[in-house]
């Protein structure tokens, strides 16, 4: 007889991979998955770099690492992540297998059964899973345009005074999937209502370098940079969105005592990520190609944003509210109360469109009131034919009732 | 103020990362680290690969994959596994980043804190730190020539019936560090103790394709081969050792209830293991060059073994004893008594060549009386020169006493 561990008994199945599924049938304009469209991807950029690496790094890239990382990587990184403001001499800066991968360790590093973590409602559905798989407690405080609600994270935290959580964790930049950009202000509020608490910040940067105007450069500043000196943070970050998934090369940068911890628990998840792609990706830094192409895929992904926008716009019916984001990948849109997302989804499927709706991203996994639209891996022709499909069975549900 | 999670608190530091970095001196003779030599990777061959990739599989390859791996690779492997007897058709087949991460999400699925799992005495340092990390008690049983010592096994389950262990770990080929290979004997001498306590087996089998001689190449099938119908077999594997470590590649082969909540596991993990170096090695493996490089490799890590063996019977006094590997990487030997290893591995740093204490072996964390030797990764000439350091110093402290 098989018997499981508790841990594994209480994950339920994600969508994720059904989702994904659809996402690469041919026929299909998805919306779904949060990721760069493949036609986008610095091909040509990796093919000069492979081929001009010398025989003995070659031979490294196929070697064991050291379990925080690649050395010339994590230099080239440091000075990339300097660029942000980011304090990495004060700190100690780690590769992870992915980002979802660093927030999977600093979930086995604080988590134990039971513990209390605040997030945001709604939150990206791989924290969920990671810190769900260690048995936590998941309260999903309600974001608001310009962030998470102080007032509310506040009532929650003052209500809960004799079980404080074991940390928040924040994306301010872009949100996965709400979109949402934090204000100066609103970051600025949470640094007494953090440290009242004594409440440690892990600050998901997945998303920073995407922004679209000049005003949203302005305002991704990570916590990190801002607040060193008066909040404990563990800052998240990732290749994915800059270079590609397929490296699954993200990082955290966090103080030393945490870092021990965390290369510990590295040591007994993989021994160290890929040499192979952290020697490319080391390449990709250290030559500057990363900055060309970010700022040739924030164009990319703000023109495919405004496809997007004008076509809701033009399609979706005026009951459907949302907000313009001003980087990253996603729009998140919300329901008026009568329509079921769920039956809107299998419609659209049927059509030839497909997009997640809401409670993906409920730490509760039930509130269904809003969908995320992704417009990152999708060409500017096919977006506004997808959004017409969608706003159109939109349409048809609201008349019903 | 800083409060870590329990899992953490019992983690220790592990010795591997100091002696890999000793191990990479340049000065150093070293037979401390389980990898390849960097001059045998196949640099050539991965050339050619990567540079016939078609433009959309190399952008597959910059995306994110299905959590259970690349798909054509899945196809390829169960090829190069079904050669091996296993039974890929009745179980479900996953990629995971380097096999230690199978062994670590083997670990999540079934180990709760404190759970008691067997493993051989000594056992893979990967996998003790894997288990440990989910706060498993481990429990060695001795290994002798022929495998695990089934007398102490079935005295051990014989004491313990109230507690019983939720799996054994064992590696049935070429054991790290023992060098081991199970007789097939042995193997069936497993089976009823197994079933009359209804003992789940995790089968490491990371080293099976690297036999010196055919009467080893015949003992390596291994037991999820043989004895698929008797018992409930959890299998795992390596791309490390026959493409290369920093591919970060290893697999499962599990039954289908097991693999459902592997893949919840994998999700949460890291998503998806690098499609990067998936669609490399499904290339490797699908046109056959695999077979060519691991033949050429068995050939010189015998001729290393070799060298190996024949400078340890000329320079290492009669009372170390040892057994002569059929295959894999590892030598391990037997002190006598009154030899300090720790005092020994210091001089022979000082002058010039580095191995591994047996404790970092032993689940225990106790036992100094082994220490192991390394003759993968390090040229013949070298070889005879270190043992002749090691070697010396072994007979100055045996004079000592």
């Amino acid at each position: 007889m098989i018997k499981f561990s508790k841990a594994v008994s209480s994950l339920r199945t994600s969508e994720i991979r059904d989702l994904m599924s659809l996402a690469t049938r041919p026929d299909i304009i998805s919306f779904a998955g949060g990721m760069p469209g493949n036609e986008l991807f610095p091909v040509e950029e990796i093919n000069r770099i492979y081929n001009s690496l010398p025989l003995d790094i070659k031979q490294t890239a196929f070697q064991y690492g050291p379990t925080p990382g690649y050395p010339p990587l994590l230099e080239a990184l440091k000075e990339h992540l300097r660029k942000k403001g980011l304090p990495v001499d004060k700190n100690f800066l780690m590769i992870t297998t992915g980002s979802l991968q660093a927030i999977n360790i600093l979930g086995k590093v604080f988590v134990d059964p039971g513990d209390l973590v605040v997030t945001e409602n709604p939150c990206f559905i791989g924290a969920i899973s990671a810190l769900k798989s260690y048995q936590a407690e998941l309260k999903g405080i309600d974001l608001n345009q310009d962030g998470i609600d102080v007032e509310k994270l506040k009532n929650f935290l003052q209500k809960n005074k004799s079980i404080p959580p074991k940390f928040i964790y924040l994306t301010l930049n872009f949100h996965n999937p709400a979109g949402t950009l934090y204000t100066q202000e609103r970051k600025k509020e949470l640094v007494p209502i953090l440290q009242e608490n004594d409440l440690l910040l892990i600050e998901d940067d997945a998303y920073g370098d995407l922004y679209f105007d000049e005003e949203a450069e302005k305002r991704v500043v990570p916590m990190k940079a801002l607040y060193e000196n008066e909040l404990t943070i563990c800052y998240t970050g990732s290749f994915s969105k800059i270079l590609g998934p397929g490296f699954r090369l993200g990082w955290m940068l966090v103080p030393e005592e945490i870092y021990k911890k965390a290369e510990l628990v590295k040591q007994s998840v993989d021994a160290c990520s890929p040499n192979f792609t952290q020697v490319l990706a080391c390449e990709f830094v250290q030559s500057g190609q990363i900055y060309d192409y970010i700022s040739r895929m924030r164009k990319i992904y703000k023109r495919r944003k405004d496809s997007m926008a004008d076509a809701i716009r033009k399609y979706f019916p005026e009951e459907i509210t949302w907000n313009e984001p001003r980087g990253g990948f996603y729009i998140w849109l919300k329901l008026p109360p009568q329509i079921d997302i769920i039956s809107v989804l299998k419609k659209t499927i049927e059509q030839g469109a497909v997009f997640v709706v809401g409670k993906t991203f409920d730490p509760a996994g039930l509130d269904n009131s809003h969908f995320r639209l992704s417009y990152s891996h999708t060409a500017e022709d096919k977006i506004e034919r997808g959004i017409q499909i969608i706003g159109d069975v939109l349409k048809e549900e609201l008349k019903k009732k």
